[in-house]
């Protein structure tokens, strides 16, 4: 399967955008997205990505067209022949005059279906902490917006040190997330996870975690994830990946536990779409 | 004078780019632009501005073909009938495949030159303190990259509480900038403005500034500003903006010394241009 492309209002068959040059996604971030498992041609946990895209458009006075959006979802599905894929959704404040304040005109919605990444599931990560803080002091923070370099800034730090993706802590000092990923740890028994106020994206896999596996929301110290049992990776492609490293340190690890909580969430999956994640990963 | 464009190697004639939908400046907020004000067909402070806009891409592993720059200034240039405007760079990383730390395939640069806009040199500007800090310790906060999602959320704030821009604190709690322009305040003939390690831009309007002022760099804190004999601002585009208030407190102005600087960053100008700005920005 090669990548489907739909932008305002139609399935694009040359593969490039008509943009126009005044696009504010394009010239400043200025937007949203979402990045949503297609499984069996069904988007997984639809009706939370879109929840969550139209949260962050309202928080950055952006218009989500509901219709708009779900026509882009159907006719990009419709493309899904090889059935398993990665659909993002992206929603800019569209062209727009200058000036940071400035509204658009129309927003530009671009969705695009690209082949499923083999191998994703529960691939065990290290991690090395990023000089990069995260900045919890910006609705941004709690956000999927389109200005992704400090997350960016520090993944190539990471890929640098030859590790898989960065810690990023927040400006207290305290764990936030990775640059793509929830982080959970497990301490005798007790589930936890930083909060929203410690800079973080509500991620969606989290919150089906949370849901099931009663998760507690607390601060969180570098030292805490040293002394954990397990700490590990929570997002909607990759599902749950343990960290073993963190600064060339190796962590304890629980994969009992954690394969649980995949086993939960795969579940959940294949009650939408028929299909165990794990399958499709192993294409 | 309508806005001309060039992007990847030719004047654009139906103001709409052909993009990549994979192009991560869209999707990611991954490249560096620059803003120059053109008077009289010629670029200000242009070695200046390409001198940063290489830096920016350097520090980001971008390559910024200096060949193809200049080409784009040139050609753009060579449309500016009405003499005066606004010329923006932009870089991205160009069509990638997912994942954070990936490489681009091949850079996309973007050339627009936009009407000049009037009565923008030396306007006073209200400012109102943002809840949102800016991050002096990711290295984007002293580069101008397409991630400016932090900015926009400041710009709409301020444009909210009826204020023209928005003071930017770093996470320490002492001033950075504007969401657009550098600060610097004079307290008994000292010319002071935070130095780059507060997180700022390296305004090119600011080193022009420092460099015939004689301008000290030193952390300021927002009482500072408060205490000053005048608070102003600078940028490649304004010059000098005097600020009138701070969280609607009246501060004290000193319009002789800020036209005296004026005068000096016009004269700069007219050298490279043979025409005051100021002439420019009553058309």
């Amino acid at each position: 399967m090669s990548a489907s492309v739909w932008f305002n209002g139609r399935l694009v068959k040359d593969a490039s955008l008509s943009l126009d040059p005044s696009d504010r996604g394009l010239l400043l971030g200025d937007g949203v997205f979402e990045t949503i498992a297609v499984f069996n041609a069904k988007a997984i946990w639809l009706d939370d990505h879109l929840q969550r895209l139209r949260g962050a458009a309202a928080a950055l006075g952006l218009t989500a067209d509901r219709t708009n959006i779900e026509a882009a979802v159907k006719d990009l599905l419709g493309q899904a022949q090889d059935r398993h894929g990665i659909m993002r959704i992206t929603l800019t404040r569209g062209p727009g005059v200058r000036g940071l304040a400035a509204e658009g005109s129309r927003p530009s919605l671009l969705a695009t279906l690209s082949p499923w990444v083999r191998d994703s599931v529960f691939a065990p990560a290290s991690l090395v902490t990023s000089s990069v803080r995260r900045n919890e002091t910006s609705p941004a923070s709690r956000l999927k917006t389109l200005s992704y370099i400090d997350n960016i800034l520090a993944a190539r730090e990471a890929s640098s040190k030859r590790c898989d993706d960065a810690l990023l802590l927040n400006t207290r000092g305290n764990v936030a997330s990775t640059t793509i990923a929830n982080l959970f740890i497990l301490r005798g028994g007790r589930l936890s996870t930083p909060p929203l106020s410690a800079g973080i994206l509500p991620g969606i896999a989290r919150k089906k975690l949370m849901a099931f596996a009663k998760g507690e929301e607390r601060e969180l110290t570098p030292a805490d994830l040293k002394d954990a049992d397990a700490v590990f990776l929570t997002n909607s492609l990759r599902l749950i990946r343990p960290v073993h490293s963190l600064d060339g340190t190796t962590l304890r690890r629980n994969d009992v536990a954690l394969t649980g909580y995949l086993d939960q969430l795969c579940k959940l999956i294949a009650e939408e779409s028929g299909i165990d994640p794990r399958k499709a990963d192993a294409l």
